[in-house]
């Protein structure tokens, strides 16, 4: 101890790029995943919690070529074994499978939520640490296990409270879109790098537009600053073919895939990628999940480079002003779809998998930008000191409110300053003020300030509506609890 | 990719010291934490999230003279600076009440539930990472803060199940040690050493026995082995007002304080810590908290080094058996106490504080040992797949299922062998399998399979009881829901 007294103090601060969560910021989340989780276990999803740290080796991290892995994760060497924060919950996931793969059910559901860990550059709304909370099925290959997570998912944004019309959960498959590079004469080995232009162009449809893309399938693009993106340099008629493709969405499940039917005609892997999306349509529709919840959209690009079946993404279709002020589209809130390499990297066993990642802050955000949460937690009623002798009393009257259920506390700052214990209160968005001097306890009454309506009052009411609705009154101390009561229910 | 094929594979293993948790274990604690955190916010106590991350500075665990710090945390170094995983949950309130001092309410009262690392050797259920459950007041001098965080506490406990009686809150105070150690001429910057010497003989009460404790306040203590443990060299006079102190607990708080009366008069700082044990008494008193469920009791010494003023712990009182056999009390699963240097360290400021931190893991294995949690998840009712071609029917029942708030899944191994369907039903720990062949589709019924009974009348019943109490059984499949219903009902 005495050694320390020579350092300077240390610096109070969080370390770049992460936060502190407050109050109604951590109860509002924490509401929120549990509503998903029941959701998830409702469907026999089984709750998994992997530790927060992983060897670097079995995250797929390590660079034998450096001193330390640093692709984006936060690493340390303990024992002479590189380990990490995991980045994500499909790695662990991964790990969990290969590991205990004789003792778990399989097909194996499992749900995890918790924090990930993000050694990238922090920006605006960006952090290093932030909730994931993710579904998968690991070792079933029907496509009923990718329709089973979409209703899941569409289920989970009901739960939590975002209306039936003002989402869409999207599938698409990369099976088509194979089905479609085939028949647009991408196939083979040696077509790898064009494939992968394709790709990128397709993805970049809502920015650039139809022309942009078909450029990008072409000769190439020119951006308005002057510089070049080599295209796929495919004809003009196979162009049309991948066009075509990403735009086959019609107002129906049927239309979108008889459109799809013709596009991948010939093509093996495209027809089979059709056909399990008409498997994905018939089995929502047998459990009631039509297309105002769930639709066939091969517009759904994003994730077709990763995955290898069935891609899904949940978008909340509501308008909200974006930080420049325009009305945009809410959203994508989540996403996943279909992997098969999720164990074989340690096993060399595959084993196939399907998964969900709901954003977990997307969707806290969705919800306050419809007001169904308010940012705000409901204050304790504050029992205040008016005589510090009689402290017992005041904490017998906080106790007869927590055991009615009411959140209440006494004020324990220094009760000198009465003031000071108002202003407390308002800190605290206290509902009510108890107030009890000598003179009341005597009487056997309270005082009861209903502070709600005592800074509506404050803020705009007239003499007239302030007298009418008195914001103090004076109860029987019997009373305490209802009358307590009352004036709670009063503002919700 | 290809430069990963020529990698070997990478094992698939937690990290040393860290595991997994499945299912009900999730579940099960997630449950508990609930329920405390219910208690907590009903007190009027506000959550607060810290980012796992803190400076390695804030922390206090920074050390000159060595490469990098490695006192009990996983540290690493990002952007210059050493960062590491919180390794408590009083350090990281310590950096948020410095660095939101103007903005957070005074007092404040946060708590935090979360893992927390530890860089230790790991032992047989001593893991590197595990909860904590804090709830601490922030800037309250007066110890009806104290008091306060007893009564929480007790409510605490009796909210997650543990029955009144089986658990007690022992109230002890620093001061009072304090005081008895003036009495016992031990006051004085010269006499640390011996103070020192004494606390840690008192803290060995138990295991020492009490003439144990006295060699050790005099000339020392030679152990078993033949270790002489050097002693406090105080008068057998002096060391009997300390041993009178550890014993001072009576039945009944007023025998109790009385005692402490004698064993400090003449002491400042003694009489203050009595009189504040006394005020602790009254104000618990006054909302109910008799000896019955928090008591003074100056043996508890756990902690008295480093806290300040009052100290409390709660113990179960209930025997189990130990490793060896014995039956022994449960013995502690929460504590805490004053400590008036949180944030000195960051603003030279002295900031009284009090708080508890509830032992997570004890408490669940606490809740394992009377019964109160079975360490088994409710497992979903299981829809077997007879025709593949018919999923969308089975998928259908599934909805149903769900739709009625019951857990349920369709099976989504490959269906071909009906006999790996019920093994998964078991391992899911199923309570009913749901069976329709084409047969049964045709005259619109279901077959319903009673697992749990089937389990049993496997294990242990005769022909004739099998034969009334049939496991399987046919009902109309518009009869799924409430037939499903009546079996989940008939188990539990």
């Amino acid at each position: 101890m005495a050694k320390q007294k020579k350092q300077p103090r240390p610096k109070a601060e969080t370390p770049k790029g992460f936060r502190d969560y407050f109050g109604a910021e951590v109860v509002e989340r924490q509401a929120m995943l549990r509503k998903i989780a029941e959701v998830y276990h409702r469907y026999g999803f089984d709750p998994l919690e992997t530790s927060a740290v992983e060897t670097v080796e079995a995250l797929g991290k390590f660079l034998p070529d450096v001193d330390r892995p640093n692709e984006g994760v936060f690493a340390f060497e303990e024992d002479d074994k590189w380990l990490a924060l995991r980045y994500d919950m499909t790695a662990p996931l991964a790990r969990v499978a290969a590991q205990f793969r004789n003792d778990l059910p399989a097909p194996y559901r499992r749900y995890t939520q918790g924090p990930v860990w993000r050694n990238e550059k922090p920006g605006p709304g960006r952090f290093r640490q932030f909730y994931q909370c993710d579904a998968d099925t690991v070792g079933a290959p029907s496509v009923a296990a990718d329709a089973e997570i979409c209703a899941m998912l569409s289920d989970c944004l009901e739960a939590v409270g975002i209306e039936r019309g003002d989402y869409v959960v999207r599938v698409n498959n990369r099976k088509v879109l194979n089905g479609v590079m085939e028949v647009a004469g991408l196939s083979g080995d040696d077509k790898e790098a064009e494939r992968g232009i394709v790709l990128r162009a397709i993805d970049k449809l809502d920015r650039l537009g139809e022309q942009g893309v078909r450029d990008l399938l072409g000769e190439g693009r020119k951006d308005e600053s002057g510089d070049f993106t080599r295209g796929a340099g495919i004809s003009p008629e196979n162009a049309e073919t991948i066009i075509a493709f990403v735009q086959a969405t019609a107002g129906d499940n049927e239309t979108t895939l008889a459109n799809l039917d013709r596009l991948t005609e010939g093509s093996e892997v495209g027809m089979q990628g059709v056909s399990e999306l008409r498997q994905i349509a018939d089995l929502l529709a047998a459990q009631g999940y039509g297309p105002d919840r769930i639709i066939i959209d091969p517009s759904v690009v994003r994730g077709l480079g990763y995955y290898t079946g069935p891609v899904y993404e949940a978008e909340l279709t509501f308008d909200v002003q974006n930080e420049k002020g325009q009305t945009v589209q809410f959203g994508s809130v989540a996403g996943g779809g279909r992997y098969d390499d999720l164990v074989k990297r340690f096993t060399g066993q595959e084993v196939p998998a399907t998964g969900v990642s709901i954003g977990v802050d997307r969707l806290l955000a969705a919800l306050r930008a419809t007001g169904k949460i308010k940012g705000e937690d409901a204050g304790p009623v504050i029992v205040t000191v008016m005589d510090r002798d009689r402290m017992a009393d005041y904490q017998a009257m906080v106790a007869t409110l927590r055991n009615a259920g009411i959140r209440a506390e006494v004020y324990l700052g220094n009760p000198k300053n009465f003031g000071n214990q108002l202003k407390y209160a308002d800190k605290r968005r206290s509902p009510v003020a108890v107030i009890q001097g000598s003179d009341e306890a005597a009487r056997g009454v309270v005082q009861l300030k209903d502070l709600v309506l005592g800074a509506k009052l404050a803020q705009d009411a007239s003499l007239e509506e302030w007298k009418s609705q008195p914001a103090q009154s004076e109860v029987a101390t019997g009373d305490l609890v209802t009358e307590v009561q009352a004036i709670i229910a009063r503002h919700q």
